[in-house]
């Protein structure tokens, strides 16, 4: 157990509420409490005793506040080790006391730091005291306890109750625990603000931070557990209806907004299922669109996850309602539209409208190390090049472009086809540019053969051998477009030109896994 | 460019290595140095000028070191803001000078700590005053230059020399953001290290850390930049020849050795083509293993990693030199089998005898979140239940666990056909199970249709509709293993009875994405 007795405390808060708990429960255990600047003011008005931070140390505060704890009498107090002979007789010496509890938070920055605070204004919000006090008192665990949220303060009062104005070993230990997970992901959101005001994309030491925001019922599998962290305060998602959405939701959504975003179009509907897209449609509308979109592969739509780029009216409402969806996310929903899908249980509805996408870089962790990459957000027509005799029509281009832009989000190797506004065959996911071919062919031919006249095709990668160009030919595709850079690019465009079709290159290759 | 001159500065280091290259520096500009402990001794040998700390401070150091530098007169000397006329008199009055530059490290808690230091121990090596002083001189960067790594010490003397004594405000910025990178890491490691020791899983607030080991040529494509960082200094992968691993590299290798540490069976082989697997087996001996996972898939095979469980001899050598692999990975490769194959030019050789898996948790960046997950390490046959009339055989439970391990592995809907000891088709990334049993039937027919009669199948999750179950039962398999939970179960086990054949539940998914 290691109990250890509060007899002194120091407490410096900045969220000031909550105190009442605390100091009532300090006060039956009659520990002396000191305090400094706002805190020592408000423990005063609520009638507590208190001694002034300055007038322990017998040094006053400085620099508006930048120096108030930062003295050997408070430190000394809070680091010495009790069992230790030379380190009590060194504290008897100098009459320093032993400081055994530090009630302390830190001074709001990354709330600031959400404002949009200029930096000037920002580095004031930089604590420095606060962090040195929950550090020291974090480390001496063995001895002093450490409370560095406001909503400890119940456990702790419960504690002393229970231990009769001692704290057990465990409980300090585990506050600890939270003192350095406070202040690790305090100094994470500084490091990551100066590194991006100064441009550092790959630092030499990087961190990553999150606050949990709730656990999920489990994670990709039910024997998993799994928690979701925000690591900015704006997911810009609200959920309008249904169950809680669980970690395969949260993938199929976000692959879902990553596909809408790219395509950058109001009224464009995505329809994915195990983080592939299965059918996307830009139409003129969102009832073309969803349409479009469906019939691309019913099948695999079946139980995913669709995303609207733009309210959902009652008439789409109803078209929705015929299908069953896990998910639907939009950027807002008509009340009538609203009506006719809250009375499906199993469905979960998700409102985008402040949706939008900030991050710069992809993190993927293997075992011991992670590595670090740029999105992949490359606009898809900078260096577009007709390499065919036939040049491809306006209407190709477009269908192309789209179909390299589905392509970019659907897992490697990708083979996509669009016929006009939509895709009409997806093949992901496989190890050979061939077998993508037909799976996408195969999707087209089910589903969709009659718009497979005149359709377009888009290659995530080069085609390493000519087969899968013909595969594709043979389907009767008018146009390809690919990023170009085989070895044997020139017998692609032969086969190409032999088959009368346009190609176009665009240097761009764009894997995702 | 807000030029600032350095007059006093304050050192107090770990690493006292590379002293001189600063000192020397120093010296030229009559910078005054304070400093402490070893690092004051160490100056003074170097015969260089020195004055002790709690000379400066009037306060002799206390507790074994724990108090030194946590002293009023070295903080306000750091953050008073220069400009600020208040603060100038505030020092003025209390006789304190301002300290212009801060060289400092931090003790080495993470190189403790991969020493296995007992708790106790490791708790002294927490540093309280280090973290202080380089917060308080990287919070005041605008007047303060902070040296947080030695290996700076050769940019500050640059520095020096360049502004003839003076540091620029983008050179102090720089070092700012260094030293809060290096104290929100140094933190996260302690974080990290005390939720393991209570088994907090998933702390409210999380940090992840990692140390820049190098660039790579770029990302998951060309136009995505990319850095490789070790969370623990032990990845225990070994290139021995070959040019740099690329991010797809990566990618493809650590798949590679999740399905080996799944399989934990000496001998074993997994072939990796965009991070799925393309064939597997766990032979009688190395060469039956590699030759059994590569016919399974000899076209995806082409461009590949290959992961070996075993020591490559000069007999697998000349196997794998007749194919195009882009990453060989074995436990360890005899001298000469590394004659054979070094030859290659394009071939990356990969050490992994001191490879071991030791992370628990998956992270899945979304934007502004991420979703933490324990990583799927259940072991597959913890609760089989056979649920059929007739009862798989001995040998055909064997090839149903092994096919169920490969499934875990391949990304979802996966359907992985097993003969014997060996895959003989993996169908992987489909929206539609039924899709994925099509490609996994289509790759056995085309490259091992000899080993299709008593082969067995697994899937990742159950079945939705009997359409799947019964096109397994077309291609003649004898046997099938997946997790059970449909609402059509009963129809499911009814099909595999009329058509006799047997059907294990699992209970646990194994979804992957």
């Amino acid at each position: 157990m290691n109990l250890k007795k509060i007899k002194r405390a120091i407490i410096s808060v900045s969220d000031k509420s909550n105190l009442k708990i605390i100091l009532s429960s300090l006060k039956k255990f009659n520990v002396e409490i000191i305090s400094s600047g706002k805190t020592y003011k408000k423990i005063k008005n609520m009638n507590y005793k208190c001694i002034e931070i300055s007038k322990y140390t017998g040094f006053s505060e400085m620099l508006d506040g930048r120096v108030k704890t930062l003295h050997p009498k408070i430190h000394a107090g809070i680091l010495s080790i009790r069992k230790n002979k030379k380190h009590k007789k060194e504290l008897r010496n100098k009459n320093i006391g032993n400081i055994d509890l530090v009630i302390v938070d830190l001074y709001p920055f990354k709330e600031n730091l959400e404002k949009n605070k200029k930096s000037k204004k920002l580095i004031e919000f930089i604590d420095i005291g606060g962090p040195t006090l929950i550090r020291a008192a974090a480390k001496n665990y063995n001895d002093v306890t450490v409370i560095s949220n406001i909503n400890d303060y119940f456990q702790l009062s419960n504690e002393l109750k229970k231990r009769k104005g001692s704290t057990s070993l465990n409980f300090r230990k585990l506050m600890s625990a939270k003192a350095f997970g406070l202040t690790a992901y305090y100094d994470s959101v500084i490091s990551n603000w100066l590194n991006k005001e100064l441009n550092i994309k790959f630092p030499e030491k990087k961190t990553l931070h999150g606050k949990l925001i709730k656990k999920l019922r489990y994670g990709e599998n039910p024997h998993q557990k799994s928690y979701l962290y925000d690591v900015e305060d704006k997911s810009g998602l609200k959920k309008i209806h249904g169950e809680d959405l669980s970690y395969n939701n949260y993938n199929d959504i976000y692959s879902a907004l990553l596909v809408l975003d790219t395509l950058n179009k109001t009224d464009s509907v995505a329809i994915v299922k195990h983080a592939n897209p299965c059918g996307v449609s830009t139409g003129k509308n969102q009832i073309e669109s969803f349409k479009n979109a469906f019939r691309c592969d019913p099948l695999s739509a079946f139980g995913g996850v669709i995303a609207i780029d733009s309210m959902v009216t009652k008439k789409l409402a109803l078209e929705l309602n015929k299908i069953f969806f896990e998910v639907i996310i939009s950027r807002g929903i008509k009340k009538d539209a609203l009506k006719i899908l809250e009375k499906k249980k199993k469905l979960k509805l998700i409102d985008s409208s402040k949706f939008e996408i900030n991050n710069k870089y992809g993190y993927l962790f293997l075992n011991n190390s992670f590595l670090q990459q740029e999105i992949d957000n490359m606009e898809t027509d900078k260096k577009f090049k007709i390499v065919t005799k036939i040049k491809p029509s306006i209407s190709q281009i477009n269908s192309l472009k789209l179909a390299m832009q589905i392509c970019k989000h659907v897992k490697s190797n990708a083979i996509v086809l669009t016929n006009k506004n939509s895709s009409i065959g997806i093949g992901s996911g496989q190890p050979s540019r061939l077998d993508s071919c037909k799976i996408a062919a195969d999707k087209a031919f089910r589903f969709v053969p009659e718009e497979i006249e005149g359709s377009v095709a888009a290659s995530d990668a080069f085609f390493p051998f000519p087969d899968a160009v013909e595969e594709l030919i043979k389907i009767g595709v008018s146009a390809i477009i690919q990023p170009g850079g085989s070895i044997n690019d020139k017998k692609i465009i032969d086969v190409a030109n032999k088959a009368g079709i346009a190609m176009i290159f665009t240097g761009a290759r764009h894997f995702k896994h």
